[in-house]
């Protein structure tokens, strides 16, 4: 086992920041999250808080002191706090620009300070819009942005990028396709489970149910950006970007996804379905990423996409408070 | 000649927005011009401000309130405004992200309440990168980002297809190579008159001489964007974005520029370089765009590049109190 390495994790109390936490505390490495509350729960650091490896400080991304001064010390980021909620953007416009771009700023600037380097970087396939190419490669054409998420997600991106040229980075940007599993906060299974509750006669379904997605496992997206940064320990002071599509190499579409949840809650509802390719402005359709270069490194998803369905739902049923929370 | 239109034009008093003032109040519309005199030039305007279709507001883009009284009753919006020197990121960080990307958000913001949906922007063949296609398509690969400048230019352009997707804005973006021309005020032929001007017996020049780069006169650049737009006139309530790349269908060494300004000067200095095959950090030494789209639609370029760095070597000659200031 290498050396331990004290990671500083924005939005360390998130779904997929607080199970990093967890991993890299299994590793044996140091953890320091930084958060906000904003989305981020304090029930997800209850595994962590265990360790006396993890340090919480409490802290926005837009406030530069405090972020400033807990970062001191760490050794590499990994910068996970965002707006990730796509679908709102048009009634708070402001919100990926600020928590977003801004924040990714403000956290290059803080490593600056600081003298760290290394960056992993949670991007997302939104940053794509409604890419040309199925699946779609991390080269793909210059996209054409469909959301005010997905502008923001590339904004970051070429900031990171920009400081790798600049100041010598080493950044690795993950494009993701939506995570699903435990913590899992926000996302059509929650919005499912928690109409469901509310009413097990009905479903209503944004769109016309025929969106295409692929997902991923939360802890398959964390293996695979621990294996990224793993690989990176075995190079030479490495520097400039990486990029990776994160995602299972397959699809699937969302009533069948709604047929899978109702199957597992034992319900047999009416379902209903909004109509339109979309279910919001700005959804992408067909959302499957070509992973292959992610593939080639040795890693692979241990959940197949209906596997990381079913795992949402039983971990939602066991955790009411989450649905009943929002 | 169709009705008049009032344009809003943010960087009014710069070396683009003068230039597309003056073409627009020659063509009968209404002008109100934006800037905050950071980069723009009072004498640029004295052509304009001879017109009563002419208005000038003394504001920054960063000032949402006065931004958004400014633009009220315009009908487009030619957002032109930004920090256009790239060389200089890494020296001001937070520089591209405030003037560019937010000022782009803001802009954006005050055409939403202003119920303006019509925005032609200046974007950069920089926010491409260093493109691995040259001539470089619209269409090209993401980016990997080599400035802060490209990046935010990059940015503007997601948070504008954005609006056009979620607001039904209509954009226009366009990604120039460097201009050249009257009023031009910064770049290699601004630096190499100006040092010639002081000693004229050496020449230094950034990197090796041999990064290849194509240019476009500002006459040519204004026309394009006047061409594009007029465009629209003959289509029916058109939304969405739009790319054109624009330059000219070739390009130069940047030795043979400093060539052609040494003999338009009638000067034979000692040529001195920094070497290296970048003039900075983010320099892309092959700028080079495929301009087959706007070539399409049946707009030209009435320059070439000689003959745009002689008209510009002029312009400095005759106006040396521009060289002066900086």
């Amino acid at each position: 086992m290498p050396a331990p390495v004290r990671y500083f994790v924005t939005g360390g109390a998130g779904f997929l920041g607080s199970n990093l936490a967890d991993a890299l505390l299994a590793q044996g490495h140091e953890v320091v999250a930084y958060d906000n509350f904003s989305t981020g729960q304090r029930e997800f650091l209850e595994q962590a808080s265990r360790s006396d490896a993890f340090r919480l400080v409490e802290g926005d991304v837009l406030d530069v002191q405090r972020l400033g001064a807990a970062m001191k010390g760490c050794d590499f980021v990994f910068h996970l706090a965002a707006n990730a909620d796509i679908r709102f953007g048009l009634e708070h416009p402001r919100r990926d620009l600020e928590q977003n771009t801004i924040a990714t700023f403000n956290v290059l600037e803080a490593m600056r300070n600081n003298g760290i380097r290394g960056i992993a970087f949670s991007s997302s396939a939104a940053a794509l819009g409604e890419p040309s190419i199925v699946p779609t490669p991390e080269d793909c054409p210059v996209p054409v942005q469909t959301s005010l998420y997905g502008a923001s997600k590339m904004a970051c991106e070429g900031m990171i990028s920009s400081y790798c040229e600049g100041f010598g980075f080493e950044g690795y940007v993950f494009r993701f396709v939506s995570l699903l599993g435990d913590r899992y906060p926000h996302g059509h299974v929650f919005d499912f489970v928690r109409e469901l509750r509310r009413d097990p006669s009905r479903l209503r379904i944004l769109g016309d149910g025929r969106q295409r997605k692929s997902y991923l496992h939360v802890q398959d997206c964390v293996e695979a950006m621990l294996h990224v940064v793993r690989l990176r320990t075995a190079r030479e002071a490495p520097h400039g970007v990486q990029v990776y599509h994160l995602g299972c190499p397959e699809y699937v579409e969302v009533k069948d996804s709604a047929r899978w949840i109702c199957e597992r809650l034992g319900l047999d509802p009416q379902l209903e379905y909004s109509g339109g390719q979309r279910g919001w402005v700005g959804d992408n359709p067909f959302v499957y990423l070509d992973v292959s270069k992610i593939l080639a490194t040795g890693w692979k998803p241990r959940h197949t996409i209906k596997q990381s369905i079913l795992c949402t739902v039983d971990w939602l049923v066991a955790n009411p408070w989450l649905l009943e929370r929002r």
